[in-house]
């Protein structure tokens, strides 16, 4: 992947050093790679561009490969990646390259936050103005009333995942900041203000460039890579009503519980077997709430959980080592695509000082709308 | 599908419908949809919005399918329909549901050619103001100058498309015309004025609302459909450089001709075999130039096949009965598809007035940017 934060190239050049990235990692013989993913949400939007993958292939010098963007939201990386799997799965190529990403940073924060808002229900939420920080904070405040979830569980997310990305070159944001900065501070009220009560700044991931590439191949022997392979051992992706508020009881993440179903149940595996997990924390709330969808702690129990420390880099189950949405950044499309390459890393070891010990099995999952729309992954090494 | 023309009502209502008739026309049990794939061009212009796979999902009342969109310019309707079959040969998904469209209609005709027009080259061509018109001029010229193909030849592409379409009540323009009309008449300077020389108005698609939907599923009795299923014999993709200056000889569609090789290789069939086709005739001059490329006539002797009336409904190869783009219309998302329900109901038997008599094996080709990334499916009947 390319480091994320502001990027002056284009979104091609990007999408391009990206892939380069995961080509000179992957490949050691001359064979072709068949087909490329692209996982963006909103070339049109922030580019006036389109046909990317298109543009991509080209810029890679990989014609004739058959190349195709995905889009589902903020989960369009992983929706491309899942393309990816089942096209191999299919037999119908052997190599597949998948790049995720999204260029937005140079455009003015509210025109970012309209283009993103775009995804919400086209009939009853983007027309009254549900941004999703809006959408988010409505959750937020329901979950944390239903759950006994405090402002200061919400900070402890950012605390922990702003010190995960500044173990992480990648990462957007690499300065730690601790509860004092953020809420119980003299500063604190300055430096966190409200975006959408109950949610603060540092509640929220940052706006980002970035992209992240993963050649895919066959299991059989299609892969001869320079550096350890690791399995996709399972993918899930499921739905959930489009709006938030159509939701029987919306503090429930059904999709999430159902795409991780799906997952682990192609895997053969149980949350309870995960060394390490990538969670879509687009908002502190949804790492929380996510954590317990998943299966990895009873409900209500997340928020525990993180206060004791499981979840840090150390703990029992660590999450988002890398810093998550919330200090790696947040391109949309990208997103998806650079969890799995967070875990790749991890699983061969190479995580450097944010190495999660002993880490065989890795989760992922990568939210499109408010959980309307999510994509699992379960990784293990080889 | 739905008629293509103008349309009111909004792009997931659009989808929406067309997808519900070919529920309605596939499925015979309760058996859930597996995934949705939506092939569009660009919501985010058109119609600023994102997330259209997952709005279509929930309008469609198929929670929890996967859903995701897939873009590859005016071949996104081909790209998505290839990865839903991609994705049941997979194993992962038993019955896919694709459907493909695009609204752009409301809009200014300048903002739909921009718009467009952001499927060109991002560095060599788009910024220099090169529309699809004005790419598909320079071709046009140089294509005619090297094989003797003549104005009139490209007008009896129109006339014969237009003779189709009339008899297609899904087509945009359903008038008859004639080549006094646009050609040779006293009036036909005046009716068919110049849009980028050599090209003239009837030369080029219209501009189009519409959504067309194809229901997949496995071939080992998961579909138990109350119409004669139709078998996705063979499907192909590739793609030549983005822009079209950068090709060796540009007249040659390169992607078309490796596209259609690979899914006649798929399918064991060759191009001898085939009994009705539908390409891509964006512009009049691509459907004499993909005929060769295909592999139905010799190089330079697709406009002679024209003219002997051979690709006419009662023809040896009757080429786009259903009006094609330049009479059905082309909506870029949805033309793709469109092209596919044209063949399965012409090897059904069901096309009324534009039967092809005996038509058992069909074949597509679906263009993205000017020949850069191209999608090819051979059909066949049970």
């Amino acid at each position: 992947m390319v480091p994320f934060g502001r990027h002056e190239e284009s979104l091609v050049e990007m999408l391009g050093q990206a892939g380069l990235r995961a080509l000179d990692d992957g490949l050691d013989d001359d064979r072709p790679v068949d087909a490329v993913y692209v996982g963006n949400m909103a070339a049109g939007l922030f580019n006036h561009q389109s046909a990317v993958a298109s543009a991509l292939v080209d810029y890679l010098g990989l014609l004739p490969a058959a190349a195709d963007a995905v889009e589902n939201g903020p989960a369009s990386g992983g929706s491309a990646l899942k393309n990816g799997v089942l096209a191999v799965a299919s037999g119908c190529y052997e190599r597949v390259l998948v790049v995720g990403g999204e260029k937005m940073k140079h455009l003015p924060g509210p025109r970012v936050t309209d283009n993103l808002a775009t995804m919400a229900h086209p009939a009853v939420e983007y027309p009254y103005g549900a941004t999703l920080p809006a959408l988010a904070g409505m959750f937020a405040r329901l979950y944390m009333e239903q759950y006994g979830v405090t402002p200061a569980h919400l900070a402890q997310v950012a605390v922990k995942n702003h010190a995960n990305g500044a173990l992480n070159p990648y990462a957007h944001l690499r300065t730690p900041v601790t509860l004092e900065d953020i809420l119980t501070g003299p500063q604190a009220a300055k430096n966190n203000p409200f975006v959408a009560a109950p949610l603060r700044l540092y509640d929220c991931c940052p706006t980002s460039d970035g992209a992240a590439a993963v050649l895919l191949g066959s299991a059989d022997g299609v892969m001869h890579a320079q550096s350890p392979t690791v399995i996709v051992a399972g993918t899930g992706q499921a739905m959930d009503t489009h709006s938030l508020q159509e939701r029987a009881t919306p503090t429930d993440l059904l999709a999430v519980r159902l795409a991780a179903q799906k997952a682990f149940a192609m895997a053969g595996l149980t949350p309870g077997e995960v060394d390490v997990a990538e969670l879509h924390d687009a908002f502190t709330v949804l790492e929380i709430a996510e954590s317990e969808e998943i299966g990895f702690f009873d409900r209500g129990e997340g928020a525990r959980a993180l206060e004791q420390g499981r979840t840090r880099i150390g703990g029992d189950l660590p999450i988002s080592p890398s810093g998550g949405l919330k200090a790696r950044g947040h391109p949309p499309g990208a997103t998806g695509v650079a969890q799995v390459v967070e875990l790749v890393w991890q699983l061969r070891g190479e995580a450097g000082t944010r190495q999660v010990k002993d880490a065989r099995v890795g989760f992922s999952v990568n939210l499109g709308g408010l959980a309307n729309n999510v994509v699992a992954f379960v990784l293990r090494a080889e």
